[in-house]
């Protein structure tokens, strides 16, 4: 395997000093063996050189919450039935686009906090092995706690006119054990359950805190009682995995910082209440990791000024709520929970829901950044929110997050300074996982969800 | 005011010992005055004497929890619109009609422990000052953190074909400013919100530890977190009220016997799950009463042969964790859930659904009592399930449960003894409320819910 | 009974010609004994003498097409329940407050075309026997061949929450045995019951040409085969009675007119399609009288502002029908499908919704002559639309309908002439209908649906 | 090519005689060249000649009323989404897998009355052309006048949860054009609508003189006008294509023979109404098929047993309906609305509901002919029935529906005597569809509908 001397670029290592111009990193068999200022010195003979004065080298992104069968269509009810129905038997191969997909906008490493866990754990697999390209999968499976597709959960209306055959199939293959019914179980009998489902090969642990938010404008309900939090987090930790809530009201929020989780998906979305803050200061204290899920300030008009249920999501005491974390220096991460939607979900949507949509994966992270520096976060914090804090709070930061000699080669060249101008993550000129150039244009290699075939032959 | 001695009957004064034969009660000014064995004394001069030999008096019966608006009929969800909107302006009619449908059956106290605030306080006043008949009613209006009829917490299906104008009205009615959105406010709301709730005048507070079980197979979530809990918990007691829990699973339980509520409604159903040992020990130790809703084995052999959802409420587990208190010697309360149902919805039930139906007020004690006996308990035991023991459990006991001097003269006399046989609780002869023979056979003095005109003149 | 002399007005009699300034009315037991100038004769000695200069006198106004149980709301679906169980027993209550609306707004004859059958002909009874006051109700019925308000022509959807037993009743009810049902059976069987319908003692018989209109965007299926519309023909003609078609399609209208029917309510409803000339032609040739329900230039604007599905209803094509007919000078009545709609289905409407709704019983016929009027109808000609047309087409014209002695003395003073400017039919001075001065300002007497009680006493 | 010999086995021509014993039959260029009792002449030199003594040759079998993509599914509207949703792209694919079952089942032609235009045109194309196997196929597209599998004519409720793009794509793709739409036309633009239709290429055009029976209980209302049906009957005609009926009336049923079309679909479904005789004495002199869709006594029982709504399809009168036909000697045509069902759907049925369910294709007939014995039809009359009696009343008895010289070599070759158990048309010894001998057995040869992936790889 021939190294690789990327040279002439200035970096931007993830570690938040300030930009090193003029840098040569060097790649040898997937890992980064040294890097630093270039100071003259010439690459390593046989190497093969990257050329890239003028060019901008950041970390490999790392998206702390993704979902790569699209989550948001679940959430809606409306399309679920019809995107499980054409892509059974096929939902590892919609994965693995969706992995291509997040991969050609630069990230390169993902991690899937809800999913199908099968699929999730053969597509992970296959990228990890190398069978396949993509964005390097770490997968949560289930939400614990939470149902299937067809479940109360998500689109339950649709069992109205699905087979109870098919709905069942896959509820209980995105339950994988460890559905609603836990919320029954007394503390042992939850653990017994956790602990068969750690052993399954999964990479994180995400529970339901309280149940989601989209069900009923107001559903803030604890799933677990206090007892049975603290035996699925001591599975948990004493598995060596990340902990990760899901909470949709300021006392699930609260029991997740008093739990010590390592990362709170959607930490701001408290049911409209604001944060405290002491308990703000708690959740700094703790270096509790929360990932944040702003939208930018034309889709939010957009949703207020169309009246829309959604402009609940990221407004009003949301929005307030993000502001201050952000001017307290609270531990943030940068998270989506994007996917890729099915096109006829999208063709659905009125004309102005399809613009700064901050759920469409490839794209995501970019108004990510857009919005929360419109909400004060500084340019350099942010490229560290999805870089090295992602990798610190998954305890992935030994292989992956920043530019340092001994990483997974996992870098994005870009064409313009990304500190200076967010969009300019956009401008991608090579990405490298792994040490390997990727030919990201050519990503997904095979469209799934993204382009399915609509027409009979004539 | 005449002076009443009722001699001659035996009694069961409602304190567990042996009935007294041959005694002799004096009731004077509502309340009564002296009672013992007759031993040959003469009534007081002047008092009218109620000769009573071969009969058998006992305390007045107390109905630990009912829903003097038909619940039954707003968990179901079919119905519901049509109830509330034939009744608007005149639910204080349904209350008060459901109130003597009640005391004709012999419960001269029930405790309505859900229900829309205005109307059943207008009633229970009423019936206070003696301006209508009727059993005394304590009631605790909503339950703190439920929605109201049209909200997700029961028909929120109706709202598909209603307005939203009488939804609206009927929810606020019924949410009294305590509905779902409590669940997402942090505890020192709460506490305002809740200090401000028992100042309407309720004599209980009974709060949601968990939803309700009949909108899903399975939503044991709980409502409020722990330190909220403990928020609602110490403002009732400051205000010297009641505190009951509304309980659907195991976890809810254990967190109302922790927090040392005073009663448990329907304590047995926990989504199936046994309850442990340590933890009705617990229950026994803290005296925490249970209020438990078996159905007769016949009733219960009918919702399984025809299948129906309702066969896992009283049985299964639940039938189990019955006759696993009775036999530990558990703190047990009599309580049914019960209302009048509107006669349509009984219309609609298949035969075998109207038999041995346990929500029938007036019928649904007797029917506890066989279930009870069914399952183990004893008579005298249940006898007092009925009466010392539900006024124990609110604070009640220095005025009502047993037939002592001092206390309210509210008494039932019976044509045949009831711990021979439960059916005996139905041959009523004579009823007493403060010391005032009811003419228990014309109620309700006005029929609303149970015959409403049904045809247009001619 | 004493005479009445109206003295001094300016008589527009209803039969089409210039009106007659100075005029004199004699009314005397209930019918207009002598009307003409005035040619300075005086009143007849002991008349009670009405002084009448610089007013107009019309002859009491008639909508050929009501429904005094608000059938709006019906079609809609929503709210529908809440209206029949809140006024079950009472129904004829509702009908004969809604009589006494329309009469308060200068109707002195309706024409129910659609109400349940016991309820209205008992309403219409009573107050044709003077034992309520109200507008004379002429009745139909069931539109024969559609079902009741909970069937699939109507609120269906209200079934999922409502109980059978209620629907099942009220179904029966509006059904009164010439429902859906007719559709699947041969012409002979269909014949008996026909017959049997008509000696109900319905005044009209109106039949579902086509099945309605709001079920789905497009259902213009007819419900009778041609040679069932045959024998509903022979039967109602052989009965005397006025037949009238219900139709939403171009086919239907084409088939009521090739059957000559009396009158085609709601004619212009054609699905959006033009009704050809030769079609006009043929209804002017035959004089089929067509009902037409024409909405305001401003709240057309406001529907399709709106984007409402109800844009479609008078406007796009119906529009032009309506303008066509008009310039064609077809035989047209004025009906408007009014009734009293219930506070609660009007508070839900959007603001936009409520003004100049021409489903407003009592406003009705205002709105109706300026939309009319906006689209070309001359002033006279709307006049004799809203009173002798109506009572030709329905074979009521030797009682009904103009000034003329003989008929009924029903009459609306104005005071202003009601042909410059049609606001001044809203300028009611006096109402009388069968000679007897209406107290019209008192109207209704008992508000049942106008005003129910919605709050509980405190 | 060779020349074919079958020689041996008792021939049952199809044209109602007696059968032939020791036939031959010989098959030149997919013809068939000769046909007699074998009379100890030799097979042509050089032909293959296969042994068949013992065995009984019948015409290839003809179904007169299939839907290669499951129309069953779309009726029930349970399963509809996912089926398409799950084939969209493929449903050629799936209709020529069903033309497979269907030829292993010894239909070597069906009649596709309903279906999606593109693709059952594209599959019979492929089929004819000899690019794909199956049976033979003509096809009608859609029902003229209905609408597509997600309007109201199907699972108008699948919208609920499905997406509007998705949705509109299909009823587009099944409407052909020729949708509900229809329904408010005036004759000539119906007339110029139907006459491009006839000119895509259809075989036949069916259209919906009544709507259909699943939607609702009582859903018997007409299409089309009387004029209208006249229209679409002529321009059939005109295109020489066989007009066929779909009714769910008696009214509908008589304006079919009035009109007198080519052949009735199911045509004894009367809404439970009997069939006068005189209309059945109609139909036989103008000699109107009528296709019937009998279910056997255990399948009728079951229903009835377990009081499904399907009970009335083939039971009560339309039974009668069918007994009566059979005994007036009306011209019957085979037909059974089959088709390959989802193996969800079918999973999704109680056990007892697969038992003799009369929609499975390839088995359809065998149940036909056991329903129709049952009900009193002679064995030789049912053999014509499903042969020769479909190619004439579609206009196709030149070429197939006996085994004749000069027709298409369609045969079928049993191991028993179909007259003598119906059971036998089930021991299929050899197909030969065009002369060529098919390996029945193999198909078919690529499994969609029949067993698609439900697994993810692990």
């Amino acid at each position: 395997m021939t190294q690789i001397a990327i040279v002439g670029a200035t970096l931007i290592d993830g570690n938040g000093g300030p930009p090193v111009p003029n840098a040569m990193i060097l790649i040898d068999k997937g890992r980064i063996k040294a890097v630093g200022a270039r100071n003259g010195s010439a690459p390593p003979e046989g190497a093969k050189v990257i050329e890239a004065s003028g060019r901008y080298v950041i970390p490999g992104l790392i998206n702390a919450n993704v979902h790569l069968l699209d989550a948001w269509t679940m959430m809606i009810g409306v399309g679920t039935l019809e995107y499980l129905a054409r892509f059974e038997g096929r939902l590892h191969e919609v994965i693995e686009e969706a992995a291509q997909v997040a991969l050609a906008g630069g990230m390169t490493t993902v991690f899937d906090t809800y999913n199908a866990l099968q699929p999730v754990l053969y597509a992970r697999d296959r990228i990890a092995s190398g069978k396949a390209v993509g964005a390097r999968i770490f997968a949560a499976g289930n939400i614990v706690g939470m149902g299937g597709p067809f479940s109360a959960d998500f689109s339950k209306a649709s069992r109205n006119v699905a087979t109870r055959a098919f709905c069942d199939r896959m509820d209980a293959m995105f339950e994988a054990g460890v559905g609603r019914r836990l919320a029954a179980l007394p503390p042992e009998e939850v653990r017994s359950i956790i602990r068969g489902y750690l052993a399954t090969g999964v990479d994180l642990l995400k529970f339901a805190i309280s149940d989601h938010i989209l069900a009923e404008a107001i559903n803030p309900h604890l799933t677990f009682s206090a007892r049975v939090q603290r035996v699925i987090a001591e599975e948990t930790r004493a598995a060596g995995k990340p902990l990760l809530s899901h909470t949709t009201s300021l006392e699930s929020l609260n029991d997740a910082i008093t739990l010590g989780v390592d990362a709170m998906m959607h930490c701001t979305l408290t049911a409209q209440v604001p944060i405290p803050d002491d308990l703000i200061e708690e959740m700094i204290k703790k270096t509790v990791w929360g990932e944040i899920q702003p939208v930018t300030h034309d889709y939010q008009c957009h949703l207020e000024r169309t009246g829309q249920f959604m402009a609940g999501y990221a407004g009003g005491f949301h929005k307030e709520n993000t502001i201050r974390l952000i001017k307290a220096g609270a531990p943030i991460l940068m998270g989506t929970d994007a996917g890729c939607t099915d096109p006829d979900v999208l063709a659905d949507l009125p004309e102005g829901d399809r613009h700064e949509r901050p759920w469409d994966l490839g794209k995501d992270h970019v108004l990510w950044f857009k919005a929360m520096g419109e909400l004060g976060m500084k340019p350099m914090d942010m490229l560290l929110a999805a870089t090295r804090n992602v990798a610190r709070a998954y305890h992935k930061d030994e292989v992956i997050g920043t530019v340092e000699a001994g990483k997974f080669a996992d870098l994005v060249v870009l064409d313009a300074d990304p500190l200076v101008d967010t969009a300019n993550y956009r401008r991608i000129h090579m990405v490298f996982k792994d040490g390997i150039a990727i030919d990201h244009q050519a990503l997904p290699v095979k469209k799934v969800v993204t382009a399915y075939p609509r027409c009979e032959p004539a």
